[in-house]
């Protein structure tokens, strides 16, 4: 692994050097990690080929880092700061804060200026590893969902399911979960951002699970909505066929060189002609549950291939409930078959 | 509650007449909560009478609070400054990142100077609702602890059991655990931050675990450790024992108007007559795990009624394990009978 973040940090100097920026100062801790692999890095400064760190207790670098000791009370970025002779120094003020700014700037001689998301842009576009750690986590969270829907679901809460779905994906090695495992319960189902809450599941219910996995710090995100009991109603059915098409109709778009708001697109003409408004978020995910890109018209450019994305629609009628689905996806070649699906459970509507 | 919240940034608002501030910009979610009660307010702007607040879709503000509609990819602070004509205006340094910061100063025409944790500081002493909070999420934690005490723990792994605790704080009315639940067998006992990992508990071990419950927002940390099998060895009774007195020694010292380090240095006489370096930590506790005041001697002034604090001792021997105990108290006067401990679970060594 060296040898990968070594090549990280190499392209992260070039990328500086073609901006004039002379060394660069990461003190985002997911920045960190991508290019040292290290959680217990608080601070990193890439100087030409110098390389130097200041960590918690206990860290041991990897071969091309130098560690700088760490001292009580003194800002990690300030120590690495006031070691750099480089101007200008770059450091990352979508992070830092004004006070921790303030000194940086007094420990540095060092004219400071904006990295400009330098790291967060080369982090997009992932390598096969890091694609096969996403997959792995996309995996474990389908088995979780998997087993719980063999499970009887009636009269539990959306906070019990949600906990023993995030014991479960831990059992099967994740990490922990990517982030807390939403689940909304009848007039809950088919919102974005609902928290497992005391609403206990009853018959005829339908349910939206909101589910990730964490494997080595990679995350991935699927969204499924259900039906409990024998059979769904008749406005259950179309709904979530509606908000099936409009989700394919996503997915399907996603290849390279597509623009970034495809997707979107694509997913809001078949909710047109079903007389939904609805929701269509789509976005990068990797380290992070969304990073760039955004799949919207607000993002220039095209689709690059290996861009991981996560593409969610949901309908949501008030008081009554609605449904939500979401994947992740790697943007592929069309002429390799076009987007790999990750999460992998089915998206039909079961009845449970 | 609403009156409550009102009385509070009132408290805010004179606090910052009285350092010439005109107006304050809180950012800081923890802060915006402690003064509005709502995790849905991005950014809550307080100048003279008027109490203006950019939100989530779907918050309805409390009285007293006007809401300023949200726009879609403005920053909610630079909302707010645009909107407010008081100079100079109080920010967050220590919240506000060196980007968000130019957006804030470019929307206002107000002169911007720092709060200085002005709402941290009002935050560190707790009424007693508060304080209600705090035990409830304390005795949470105690009961999920008791629990998992009773069944068998030879042969699970630390993130097994961590994972069941967190479920069964949930199962008792937590909002969640207040941290992610740490547990250290073996080698790993009597560590700070050990992360609950793969080791599986063997007899023999002594096992340290880390919990604290988050009730309505608010935060209980404790810490014990136990020795698995039918006796203690006799180095585990004698460190146990030094640790013990230890930390009842730092705990006995927490009274109203006491010195900030009376606690570290009550608990390093006790340990340095043992013959161990250790570890003593102690600091406020609430809406956060860690927050103001710290017990040391870089703290000036006095301890004053009603702030919560944890207090813990550790001791480790590498390879070996070790033991760290820690608590959740109140400093109370030494009249009304000294700090009143809200983490009651037994301290004494059992072996399970």
């Amino acid at each position: 692994m060296a040898e990968v973040h070594r090549e990280r940090r190499e392209r992260l100097r070039a990328g500086c050097l073609a901006s004039g920026i002379d060394a660069a100062l990461v003190t985002r801790p997911v920045n960190i990690r991508w290019l040292t692999g290290a959680d217990a890095v608080r601070a990193l400064l890439v100087d030409g080929d110098r390389v130097t760190a200041v960590a918690a207790a206990g860290y041991r670098p990897e071969q091309g880092v130098t560690l700088l000791p760490a001292a009580p009370g003194a800002d990690p970025a300030a120590l690495l700061a006031a070691d750099c002779h480089a101007s200008p120094l770059g450091f990352e003020e979508h992070d830092l804060t004004v006070a921790r700014y303030r000194t940086v700037a007094a420990a540095s001689d060092a004219r400071l200026v904006d990295l400009d998301r330098a790291v967060e842009r080369l982090r997009t576009v992932k390598d096969e590893e890091e694609i096969s750690f996403l997959r792995i986590a996309a995996e474990i969270a389908d088995q979780a969902l998997g087993e719980l829907l063999e499970s009887i679901l009636v009269g539990r809460t959306e906070r019990h399911l949600a906990m023993e779905l995030e014991r479960r994906m831990v059992d099967h090695g994740a990490d922990g979960p990517a982030y807390p495992v939403r689940v909304g319960a009848g007039e809950h189902s088919g919102l974005a951002g609902h928290p497992a809450g005391d609403r206990r599941v009853e018959d005829g219910d339908f349910v939206t699970v909101s589910i990730g996995g964490c494997y080595r710090g990679y995350r991935s995100s699927a969204t499924r909505t259900f039906v409990v009991g024998l059979a769904p109603a008749d406005w259950q059915v179309e709904l979530h066929r509606q908000v099936f098409e409009a989700q394919r109709a996503a997915r399907e778009s996603l290849v390279a060189d597509a623009a970034p708001d495809a997707a979107e697109l694509a997913a809001r003409r078949v909710l047109a002609a079903a007389g939904h408004p609805g929701e269509v978020l789509g976005q990068g995910i990797g380290l992070e549950i969304a990073e760039a890109p955004r799949l919207g018209p607000q993002e220039l450019g095209k689709l690059d291939n290996r861009v991981p994305v996560t593409v969610a629609v949901g309908v949501h009628l008030p008081g009554r409930g609605g449904v939500r689905i979401e994947d992740t996806l790697v943007v592929r070649p069309s002429q390799d078959g076009g987007p790999e699906l990750l999460t992998i459970t089915t998206k039909e509507l079961l009845a449970l």
